[in-house]
């Protein structure tokens, strides 16, 4: 068994990094704070003897050696940048829970078969750059490493100068380091566990994800003298949009889900009619044809907006990924070592992206779901016990001992 | 007659400071390019032998004396800030027609009974300061200096703190200063004049208007496992308010105004569904009874929408005036003017707020539109044509001679 309160300690220290007035997390990706989080948690890492690497999208992996050279290693991970206001657990508890299990397998003096590493990728959160899940989807080849490099903050900031400015642009071709399964342990970000009472969510699938920009261009004009029937009010486009959203989202429930998160207006000027909107789509469903139907009811909708305004409206994919089923086996190591632990445990479809999709497309993968205080997360009052965060690292613990053999 | 060269060479001078890309200006009140242009227009008024006074909230006049030295002086002004993306003409045009007119009579060696005076007042537009029509409002009582001084920007910069750093806080108590009449010059902001081919609008009332702040509070939360039924989300209630602000305005023909150009969403990340939208309202009419129907209607949707959504909604008027008539001697003045001069003319009602409304409440006022291109303004394309600036300003020059007496 791990050691729950060692685990809290370190999850207590990175949250410093970055901490917020009303006891959350900000530590966009790539930021200075960032590099100091990283620079922690792989300082801790080789005081664990832990041997490091680093790739050249600033993925981290931290080995612990097996008896058998043969073969690939069982990894687990997941990241430490945070939402603007973020919370404490949201990733940082994967990387942790990782550093956990190699901590309490020193002390006990235990040797792997197959090498045990602890990895967290870049920018998974995508706030501050797309696409998100970056390091993991390099990794796996989603997209290209040039295409994450040119990536740009609102600042104009990009993911190549900025890894190289904080020291991460390591030298390591991405996908190049073999795996062979992969786990990662994460809060729900969502109400089910903590509804139903369970410590242990098994995840069968994640969620598919499309996310879009959308630009609604009208004609900026004085808010006085402008007749309302003469206007061409960006936002009055913008708005109907955005309310088909969420209705597009409610006509495929129980997985439907639809969000505007980030909006802005120009000029924004109280008296001046928005001459053009931008704002952010994010649609899911864990149905493959259910999203593909969520998309297409949503680009029918704004071509009759379109029609209907006479006002140009642009709509572009931005990040996609199809809905993605865990692997038998690792769904099947998780029940396993949460019966052996006694744990109470259901199975959990993930609505949030995690890296943990894109490291299945390369080996076997699962994921270790916990409870989080009313189902909050991507806000500073995020929350999870630590009875519940113990609980998680010892199912990680015994489903990387199966996989990695003693 | 005045020289309508000399009077386009000016305005195009004066628009380099801040001259934006696509042909328009950004200068807004108080910033170091507001103090270069109140410097330049300075300079000239006093290479026409004016006489310079500033205020304490930064109004500046410049007076030429007449030979009846008991009589208080007929005024014409109005503003050289813009918007964020404003034009060449929106109150520049008011300033410079008035320099006109001074440096015509001085070709002219004419001199008046009353003093003739040409000034500038602080923070026309509001955009980032309110209130609106700042520099008139504290001239005219409307509310207080303290008030005006503590304005800050979204950077937290105060109104007080700016006008000291540009050199612009003056000696004279605002108010103090007498003005025996008021005309103001400017371009239409609307399509009306334009529309029926005329040169001249007699402006007979401005509209009353309303400012509001508002504020929408959900519940920050993951979008991707958050069902929607559990959801706080406070732009999708925001944005229903925002349709209902333009709804409002069109039950009140021909001269109800609803419009809402500034959003702020937070923490406005793609994947957290806002916690918290910040949005302004702008409601005008010309009838004060039915703008305060619309007051009450906008109250009562509020009221209604807190009910059904269950999230705390904020609002706050944070500008208001009620429509002003202008006085019927300087009305027909402007008519007179404009019928001795032979320009084809109507009457247009001011859909944007104008330092003369502030000026009514001391003095006999009038205004002077002409037509702009497509009745654009607040943008920068904003145009208007040479041959209507020369027209107004002749008018102004007759209107303010028949007030002043020669
Ligand atoms: N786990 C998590 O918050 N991932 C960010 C990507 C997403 O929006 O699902
Ligand atoms: N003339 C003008 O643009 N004034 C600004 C105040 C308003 O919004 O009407």
């Amino acid at each position: 068994r791990i050691n729950g309160a060692r685990l809290w300690a370190a999850l207590m220290e990175l949250a410093k990094i970055g901490a917020t007035a009303k006891g959350g997390v900000k530590r966009l990706a790539l930021t200075d704070l960032d590099k100091q989080g990283r620079d922690l948690v792989v300082g801790w890492g080789r005081e664990a003897g832990l041997s490091i690497s680093i790739d050249q999208i600033g993925n981290v992996f931290m080995r612990r050696d097996g008896s058998d050279h043969t073969l690939a290693p069982v990894v687990t991970g997941s990241h430490i940048d945070t939402q603007p206001t973020g919370g404490k657990f949201d990733g940082n508890y994967g990387v942790l829970a990782g550093l956990e299990v190699v901590r309490t397998l020193n002390e006990r003096n235990i040797t792997t078969l197959a090498p045990i590493e602890v990895a967290f990728w870049t920018n998974e959160e995508g706030s501050r750059f797309v696409p998100v899940m970056m390091g993991s989807g390099v990794f796996c080849g989603a997209f290209s490493l040039e295409t994450a490099y040119a990536a740009t903050d609102t600042e104009g900031k990009s993911v190549g100068d900025e890894l190289a400015r904080i020291g991460y642009r390591g030298e390591q071709v991405p996908g190049r380091h073999p795996i062979g399964a992969y786990f990662e342990t994460h809060i729900e970000q969502g109400p089910v566990l903590e509804d139903a009472g369970k410590v242990i969510g098994v995840v069968p699938a994640v969620m598919g994800l499309s996310w879009y920009d959308c630009v609604v261009s009208g004609m900026e004009a004085h808010a006085g003298p402008t007749p309302m029937g003469l206007r061409k009010d960006a936002l009055q486009v913008a708005t109907r949009i955005m309310q088909e959203v969420v209705a597009i989202a409610k006509r495929y429930p129980p997985y439907g889900r639809g969000t505007v998160g980030m909006v802005q207006v120009f000029p924004n000027s109280r008296n001046v009619i928005p001459g053009e909107v931008k704002f952010s789509i994010d649609l899911r469903n864990v149905n493959e044809a259910l999203l593909n139907t969520m998309h297409e009811d949503m680009l029918a909708y704004i071509d009759q907006t379109r029609r209907d305004s006479g006002l140009a409206i642009g709509i572009e994919r931005v990040s996609h990924y199809p809905p993605c089923p865990f692997h038998p086996e690792c769904i099947d190591a998780v029940r396993r070592a949460t019966a052996k632990l006694g744990y109470s445990s259901m199975d959990v479809v993930s609505g949030a992206g995690h890296d943990a999709i894109y490291a299945a497309r390369l080996a076997p993968a699962g994921m270790i779901f916990i409870p989080c205080k009313d189902g909050i997360s991507h806000n500073e009052i995020e929350d999870a016990q630590p009875g519940h965060l113990e609980a998680g690292c010892n199912v990680l613990l015994h489903a990387m001992l199966e996989r990695a053999g003693v």
